[in-house]
């Protein structure tokens, strides 16, 4: 059986990964042998290097999906007696709110807009008024659009407060900079499968050593307790359970080639060349993009849809995926949108192509997008 | 870079997968493509059929790892004012305690020695004696030893008494018949790494679809509710967060070939020739295995290790490993054992020759086994 002719993702991870990445899962690993736990120390070691955090962090890998970390750091680092200010300008945001909810930890929500930043000002003030709050969760690169919130100035006022911050950078961590001896943060959570350009099957929580070394008793998990994940693994090497050894191996050869290119600022470059000639190319089309320039990350961009009565996004999607590109749907439920990733194995002559994929996709629909 | 020799796994998971298998995971696939979702129908239609529940039960795959599983099942079925009685006879049922124990659920251990399985006489006397026990937790196969627990016996009793059963068949699925027709449970849990000879990264729950919908208000966890998955998935053909999509395909791909090869009773055969040959080889080298054969289930042997002072488990699993096959080291407290696993994509012939690589590691390193 030959396979399919494989189109490239243009989206938020999965992501399209490279040949290289795929082929390190060719191997099985013993997951209690010595060369797997080598892997999988190399690859704590990197990403902590990536946070410039070596010494003072520690990285704690974690089997399942982003979600699964950002719940285990949520239950790891917020104490059952904590609270935790919630800022929500998406739909991640609004799960972080969910999963304090779930997990029975006191929160407060602070929501702007979809297109609205939150601001260092707007947290300032919250914490100011209420000094229940020990925790400050706060989304990096918000995917459902693609706008950026002002990490480092958040940073600097949460921990002038002396409160602890949690950053989901899920889709911005090894794209955007990210310094832990400038950016004071308690946890920073992110997964395999987005700007590292592995594939999808593990989170990983880098932390402030002591403070995950002082958790102790505030989860109320067994598979989504970190710090019993980091004891285990410093005593032992291993991974408390099965680890996804394949999907540990990918993620091994994806961080080698993200040395190759030149780490940080080279994936950052090549991301930020991507979105600008893909938003430069919709724009040629006629199709505007939601958030203005200074907050877009270079990570996904939303565009508006077309406003032609006959755009229908899963006809669009299909056409466009018949041509080779997979894009993403618009997750805004009062507009009409669609979003295209600007990261994974691609670069400007593959964001060109999707344009062009695109164009043609409206003139073969018949659809007006000006 | 020439990738090393690979060595053969006999371990119970991560294991040996074929070539197949492995190739499945050089595409990459999008977590909102319908291609995507098609192979998650598929392969949850094959798990439900495997354990004979089409109708009545749903398949909820959940990210992670065995244990994200288990803890799923256990925070989704029983209800936060239950209680449940925990069979241990091993390493897993202890772990089913300590997660009733992190959750916050009430249980009872109920507890026999490494070799002594549980007995629905038991069982019953427990549950008879303790009306606030809703759900009891068994492990099939106790993988720390290979010891098989009476399932079918057990589930009688549980049903008799109107209360929940919660099998761990982790290391069981798939090679051990388990046929929902017959023996009641509300929650079967395995995983894609085990008997089914997928790789790692992706745990499922065979529910009885009643009872899972029966369950809300149970989980204090947004990643690990099960209802909320299977609610999802029922209701989009997607997963709620983002899927292992690698890990999805290869057990997809690892399912055809379970069906190739003439489904269960074909992969239960094979895994018993396996281990009857493994048995019998060692025998021959004077090393016993640690259960009688009443109760030893063709899945993972326990050996106990040569009596011989010189006899180092490292050593031994090094230079075993140099010749090519990866063995497991022992589980048990008080005796020296090493373990070999039955499962995986090799057959008696593999058997044969880590038989025959074990008897030269003894040689070459001067051990007496007899
Ligand atoms: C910012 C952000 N947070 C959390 C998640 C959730 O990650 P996952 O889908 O892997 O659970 C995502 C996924 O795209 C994300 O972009
Ligand atoms: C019976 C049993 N239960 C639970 C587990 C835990 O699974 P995992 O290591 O994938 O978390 C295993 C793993 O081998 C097992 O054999």
């Amino acid at each position: 059986m030959t396979p399919p002719p494989v189109p490239i993702l243009l989206t938020p991870g999965p992501l399209t990964t490279s040949e290289r990445t795929r082929a390190a899962m060719l191997t099985d690993w013993g997951s209690w042998d010595g060369s797997f736990n080598a892997l999988t120390a190399r690859v704590c070691d990197a990403l902590v290097a990536i946070a410039n955090g070596t010494g003072s962090h520690a990285c704690v890998p974690l089997q399942g999906s982003g979600t699964f970390a950002v719940e285990a750091a949520i239950g790891t680092f917020v104490p059952r007696a904590g609270k935790v200010l919630v800022c929500v300008n998406g739909a991640y945001g609004k799960r972080l709110a969910r999963i304090c909810e779930a997990l029975g930890r006191d929160h407060a929500v602070h929501e702007t807009a979809d297109d609205v930043p939150t601001t260092p000002d707007a947290v300032d003030r919250l914490l100011a008024a209420d000094p229940a709050i020990t925790h400050v969760g706060l989304i990096h690169c918000e995917t459902s659009t693609g706008i950026l919130n002002p990490l480092a100035a958040i940073a600097e006022v949460v921990a002038r407060h002396g409160r602890g911050l949690i950053i989901d950078a899920m889709s911005s961590f090894g794209a955007l900079p990210i310094d832990a001896r400038r950016i004071p943060f308690e946890a920073l959570i992110a997964a395999s499968g987005k700007c590292l350009e592995g594939v999808p099957g593990m989170g990983f929580v880098i932390a402030r050593t002591e403070a995950l070394l002082a958790s102790a008793g505030n989860s109320a998990s067994l598979a989504l307790d970190l710090r019993d994940q980091h004891l285990y693994m410093q005593r032992t090497g291993q991974w408390r359970f099965t680890p996804p050894t394949h999907v540990v191996a990918a993620l091994h050869e994806a961080l080698v080639q993200y040395d190759e290119e030149g780490g940080l600022p080279a994936r950052h470059a090549r991301y930020a060349e991507n979105c600008a000639v893909l938003i430069a190319g919709m724009a040629r089309l006629g199709l505007r993009s939601f958030l203005p320039p200074g907050i877009q990350a270079p990570i996904i961009v939303t565009f508006h849809a077309p406003r032609d009565g006959r755009y229908r996004f899963t006809e669009f999607y299909e056409a466009v995926r018949r041509k080779g590109f997979i894009l993403y749907p618009g997750k805004l439920t009062e507009l009409e949108t669609f979003r295209v990733g600007c990261i994974g194995s691609v670069g400007p002559a593959e964001m060109e192509r999707a344009v062009a994929a695109v164009a043609e996709t409206f003139r073969a629909l018949n659809i007006e997008t000006i």
